[in-house]
């Protein structure tokens, strides 16, 4: 490893309140990075990023504002941050050796970077370690729901990265499952690959509450699990049975509008009659249960019980594009951009 | 006692899906009910009543569709039903005699009736009984939020029925209590009488995202009991503290609004961000704890704990005016019509 490298790394040029984020908001820029070892200082690593995860709660760090996901903000000018399997490339940390590959959950979205060793998750087998985090988005779907067998449970952006976890779970719980996602592959996807009873497309099928009644949910909704908000939790609301579960997971459909022009849920009262409970979920609250649940999902992936799709994006340039892919159905599974092989 | 008697009651002309209900949707009328010994079917009673419980559900009740409480519809001409207490006239059931003051969920609105003694709740040593419903509907702050010492809890409708009780209860377990109700004495009663630590009138304090941020709650929520729903529980979702819990008790603004008009709340995504527990509670699922609850509060009613205040219409004719005056700010605590003294 050379002492100088050219790294390539995205920064953020201005906050973006509303609407899709674009090259105005996030540009990229090529630095001159040390990685002499006079220059790492004690217990920091030079780290080469290998993929970064692509994740929708991004979004809520350019907004400028502290409110919906009430998410720390990225800084003007400064290189920005995502979940990223890395490899050491230089250690001054006696725990970690060259070629170590590891977890880091606020890496920066940079070919290369210089990271104190204490941000590190944990040290994984392989870069498919990315995928944990998906794993444990899914935990909302145990944690807060809890699904009994039998039980009638819908799931939006159902082919995504936390959807496609958390239906192949309630699968596993005995659950009949249904999901709504963006395209008719995407609903073909979840019914053949992870099981889904059924499913329908929302961008077609656009009557949500007729669907959700009448050929989905003849007898009710017992859990759902929301990652989109919206028009699609209103109509939930028509249909919930007597103390259904609704783990509040993201609402992507709202995250590209300031919070006063969202769309607003009139229905709310139905959870009074039917004594509903919603509740919001966020990872940082179940770490402790990262441990067991991983070596669930390790032993059901063995067993094919649970399967996964992920949409590798080459190259660090394609960073915003691939998150601008998460708002719109052209994605497949867990979007990651491949940064080195 | 007679063996005929003239009795009043109310009864469904038609049904009233929006706005404030009139005397087209409720008429009072006269009918002769036999109370002959033989005009009473076996286990049922011939009661009086004394007092009427005017409850913001009733309105549910007459709306003539499913939704928001999910609470079934009276029938169109029949007597319409409340919670009341009731004096036994005749009994065809040996468990009850003339004289015994009763508890009925479900009693005709009407002077006089025979009913079926199984839907009879308990029997009652005064008519202050009355009151149990109520000491009820504060107890889903108790099981939803279960506030610790310290807790800054929010109450709407906070000079009301289940508001003053609650907010009582919230002060015996420590918390900052701050309530906000409809007049300007009201705030007055709930911090003289009620022990409210503030409180402000949501009818001249329209702001109420500035009023709640700034004014009343410098640290946040992390407790609202909702009684009103709408804009305001809309502004408390801008001011929740993590991990925050709503108990939805009721939201007695939105009642007389068929559902898709009825205020959307935009900012649900701050209860992911948050983490926000928000559950729809009613009494029916809390009954087996009716015992328990009842001997806390009448504990603290005689040790000056809590206090109650009734707003006393007198005459069955009036029952149509004190529904109307809960969705008004006219009246003060719990509303009763007294039938008979
Ligand atoms: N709380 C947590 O700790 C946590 C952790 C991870 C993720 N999340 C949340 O979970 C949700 C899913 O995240 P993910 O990582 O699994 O991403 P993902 O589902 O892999 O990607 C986002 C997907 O959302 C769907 N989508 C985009 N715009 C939409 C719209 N307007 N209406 C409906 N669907 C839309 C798209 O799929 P289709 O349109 O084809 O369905 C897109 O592929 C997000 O809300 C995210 O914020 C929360
Ligand atoms: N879930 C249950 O089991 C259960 C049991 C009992 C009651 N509840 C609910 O709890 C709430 C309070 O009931 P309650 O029996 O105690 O009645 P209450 O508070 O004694 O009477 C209703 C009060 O609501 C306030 N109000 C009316 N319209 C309003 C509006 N547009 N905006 C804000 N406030 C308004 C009025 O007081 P101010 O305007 O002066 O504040 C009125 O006095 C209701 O939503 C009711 O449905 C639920």
């Amino acid at each position: 490893m050379a002492d100088f490298v050219e790294s390539r790394e995205w920064y953020l040029a201005a906050y973006c309140p509303e609407g899709v984020p674009t090259s105005d908001h996030l540009k990229l820029r090529t630095v001159t990075l040390s990685l002499s070892v006079d220059s790492i200082p004690v217990n920091h690593l030079a780290v080469e990023t290998l993929l970064l995860s692509v994740d929708p709660y991004l979004r809520g760090r350019i907004t400028g504002t502290l409110e919906g996901l009430f998410i720390s903000q990225y800084q003007l000018n400064q290189v920005i941050t995502a979940f990223a399997v890395v490899r050491v490339v230089r250690s001054n940390d006696s725990k970690y050796s060259e070629g170590d590959i590891l977890l880091n959950s606020n890496a920066s979205v940079a070919e290369y970077s210089i990271v104190p060793s204490s941000i590190i998750t944990r040290k994984i087998d392989t870069s498919n370690g990315i995928s944990l985090s998906d794993y444990l988005g899914s935990l909302g779907i145990e944690v807060l729901a809890d699904p009994k067998p039998g039980s009638n449970v819908f799931i939006s952006a159902a082919s995504g990265a936390v959807g496609m976890n958390a239906g192949q779970l309630a699968k596993i719980r005995g659950c009949r499952v249904i999901g709504s996602t963006g395209s008719d592959d995407k609903v073909k996807l979840i019914k053949e690959e992870f099981g889904y009873d059924d499913g329908f497309n929302y961008n077609t099928e656009t009557d949500f509450d007729a669907a959700l009644s009448k050929s989905y949910f003849p007898d009710g909704i017992d859990v759902y699990l929301d990652n989109v908000g919206g028009k699609m939790l209103e109509a939930v609301l028509n249909h919930v049975n007597k103390h259904a579960r609704i783990p509040l997971c993201g609402m992507i459909s709202q995250y590209n509008k300031v919070w006063t022009e969202r769309e607003g849920v009139r229905n709310l009262l139905n959870m009074v009659g039917k004594q509903v409970r919603m509740e919001g979920f966020m990872l940082e609250s179940y770490w402790h249960r990262f441990g067991d649940f991983a070596k669930d999902m390790e032993r059901y992936i063995q067993e094919g019980k649970v399967k996964s799709k992920n949409k590798i994006n080459v190259g660090i340039e394609g960073f915003l594009d691939s998150l601008n892919s998460l708002f719109s159905s052209s994605n497949i599974g867990k979007v990651v951009v491949q940064v080195k092989a």
